[in-house]
C-alpha cells in the first residue's frame, strides 16, 4: 500500500480524501492542517496538527498539498519536499518555472521527489498541449475554459461594496468554438473566446447599479469580457449555484500538407472541479512513489510521467487491454 | 540532427517522409523497399533495396517501419531492432503483447530500443484510454471509429467477385455518441456503436444484388453492422471516394462520489489517416532517439514514453509556455 498524507484540508484536500478511500493500492494516513484540528471534520481520516508532521516522516511514501498557489505552495512545497515525496497542484502559469526550480533544488539535496502543478490545467491540459503539438507541428491550439465556476473571480465580486455572496461562470463562447474546430484559424481576441456570468446576491442597502458597474468595468478580472450581471436571492444562489464544476477545451488544428487538415480535441466536463482535480492528483501520487522507488529525485511535472505509472494495471493489462 | 530511415513506402512511408521532411531536427537518410527503387517515386529521398539496408547500420539513429501488422512487422520489427532502433505501428490489438515481448528479446540482446504501436489507435487512443482510467477509476470508457476509410472493409468488398472498385467508411451513430456522453454508461452492442458504408463500382457484367447481399452477410466484417451499400461508377469512386480520411472518440464518463459525474473526451478528425499516423510515428522517433541516447534499450510502447520526449522544445520552454 502507498501511504499517503494530506496537507491542506478545503475542498481540493477533501476531493483527494474521495480519490485516496477509493484507491485500492493507497491507505490514506493523515490530514495535516494548520487549524486546530477537532474544528476539521473529514470524511473519516484521522486530523493532526500541522506541526507534528516530522514524526511522519517514515510513515508517509507521498504527500498531497493541498494548500493554494498564491501563498501557501510557493513555500510549502520547496519546504516538506526536504522531507517527504511530494504532489502538488501549483497552478500559477507564470510563475511554474520558478517554483519548478526551487523544488527542484530542494528535492535534490534531500533526495525526494516532488511533481508539480498536476491537475487539469496545468495538468491534462498541459499534456495534451504538448501531445498535440509534437504530433501535429504545423498547427495551432487554442484552450478554452467552463463552463466553469471561478472562484478568484467570484472573490473579486464578494469584495465589492453591497455584495453580500456571489459566484462567477467562466463561459466559452459557442462562435469562438465552432471557429477554432472549422480549422480555420482565428486570431481570437480576449472578448470573443470567454464571456461572464455572474449571479449576485445584494446586501439590503446596496446600490445594483453601483455593484454592476464596479463588476463590468474591474480590470483584469471584467473589463476586457462580455460581463453579464444578474441580481438574485441568498437562497437562490444557494439552491442553484453551490456546486464547482468546470471544464474546457483544448484543441489544436493543422495540416501535414497544404490542404490536408486535422484536427485534435480533448475536453472535459466536470460536476465538481476538486473532486477531479484531487483524483489527477491522486494517480500522480502513484507515479510519484513509483518513480521515488526507482531512485529518482527533484522536481518533475507532468511532461516527466511515462503515462504507465498513473495506472493500477500491470504491463501485460496494460498492453492487452488499453493499448 | 536525428538521421532516419523508413523501411517501406506505400501511403504510411509516404506520411512518414511528409513529417519527417518537416521535422527540424531531423534528416532522412533513404527509403529501403523491397521493390525495385527505381520504380518507387518518394518526395525526394533516395532510395535503396532493402538488402542494402545493414549499410547504413551506422548512418541512421531510428529506422521507422512502414510495413503493415499482417505480415511485415511481426518479423521486421524483432528483425531490424537487431541492428537498429525501430519504431513501428503494429496494430493487431490481439497481438500486441507478443508482438512486444519478440521485439523486447531482441533489442535487449542488441541493446537497441523498439518503440511498438505507435499511431493513433493503437497509439494517441490507447495513451488517452490509459489516462482516463487512472484518473477516473470509476467508470467506463468507449472508443468509437469514424468516419474513416476501412481499408481492411473496402479489400473484403473488392475480393467479391463483380466488384470493379470500392471503398467502406465506418461511421459512429450519432444516437450511442449522444448516450455515452451522457453519462447513462450504456451497454452498446456492435450494431449499436458503428454503421458500415459502403461504395461500390461494379465489373460490366456484375449482378448487383448478388453483390449486395455477399457484403451486408460477410461474417465479422459486415454481418453485425447496419451495412449500406450505394452502387457508382467509377469516375464517382475517384473524384469523391479516393481520400483516406479517418478519426474517432475516446470517451470516458465516471464519478468521484454518487452523483458528482464527469466527462472526458478525445476526438481525432482526420483529412488522411496515413499521414496523421506518420507523423505520430515520427514524433516517437524523436523520442526513441533520446531514449536510446540515455542507454534505454527493449521494447517500449506510448505508455512507456514520457511526454518530453516527444517534443522539439526545451524543459524551460515547455514549462513557461505549455505547461
Amino acid at each position: 500500500m502507498i501511504r499517503i498524507g494530506i496537507c491542506g484540508y478545503g475542498n481540493l484536500g477533501r476531493g483527494v480524501e474521495i480519490a485516496v478511500q477509493k484507491a485500492e493500492d493507497m491507505a490514506l494516513i493523515g490530514v495535516f492542517t494548520r487549524r486546530n484540528p477537532s474544528t476539521v471534520q473529514t470524511l473519516g481520516t484521522k486530523v493532526y496538527p500541522i506541526e507534528e508532521v516530522l514524526k511522519f516522516k517514515d510513515q508517509i511514501d507521498v504527500m498531497i498539498l493541498c494548500g493554494g498557489s498564491a501563498t501557501d505552495l510557493p513555500n510549502q512545497t520547496p519546504e516538506f519536499v526536504k522531507n517527504f515525496n511530494v504532489v502538488d497542484s501549483f497552478d500559477t502559469h507564470a510563475h511554474i518555472y520558478m517554483h519548478y526550480a526551487h523544488v527542484d533544488e530542494m528535492a535534490k539535496k534531500s533526495e525526494k521527489l516532488g511533481i508539480i502543478s498536476t491537475g487539469w490545467d496545468p495538468g491534462m491540459f498541459s499534456l495534451n498541449r504538448l501531445y498535440m503539438e509534437a504530433i501535429l507541428p504545423n498547427g495551432t491550439d487554442y484552450t478554452f475554459w467552463g463552463k466553469g465556476v471561478s472562484q478568484g473571480h467570484s472573490d473579486a465580486i464578494r469584495r465589492i461594496k453591497g455584495v453580500k455572496d456571489a459566484r462567477q461562470y467562466t463561459i466559452p463562447k459557442e462562435e469562438a468554438l465552432a471557429r477554432v474546430r472549422s480549422g480555420e484559424n482565428p486570431v481570437l481576441s480576449t472578448r470573443e473566446k470567454h464571456l461572464r456570468d455572474c449571479y449576485v446576491v445584494l446586501e439590503a442597502d446596496a446600490d445594483a447599479q453601483y455593484v454592476e458597474d464596479q463588476i463590468k468595468t474591474m480590470p483584469n478580472y471584467f473589463d476586457e469580457y462580455d460581463t453579464y450581471v444578474h441580481f438574485i436571492s441568498q437562497a437562490e444562489l444557494d439552491r442553484n449555484h453551490k456546486g464547482i464544476p468546470h471544464g474546457g477545451f483544448v484543441i489544436r488544428t493543422g495540416n501535414t500538407q497544404n490542404g490536408v487538415h486535422h484536427k485534435i480535441e480533448y475536453s472535459l466536463k466536470l460536476d465538481s472541479n476538486p473532486e477531479f482535480t484531487g483524483s489527477v492528483m491522486t494517480a500522480y501520487a502513484r507515479a510519484c512513489y513509483r518513480l521515488s522507488q526507482e531512485g529518482r529525485t527533484g522536481a518533475m511535472t507532468v511532461f516527466d510521467v511515462a503515462p504507465k505509472y498513473l495506472s493500477t494495471k500491470s504491463l501485460e493489462e496494460l498492453l492487452k487491454h488499453s493499448l
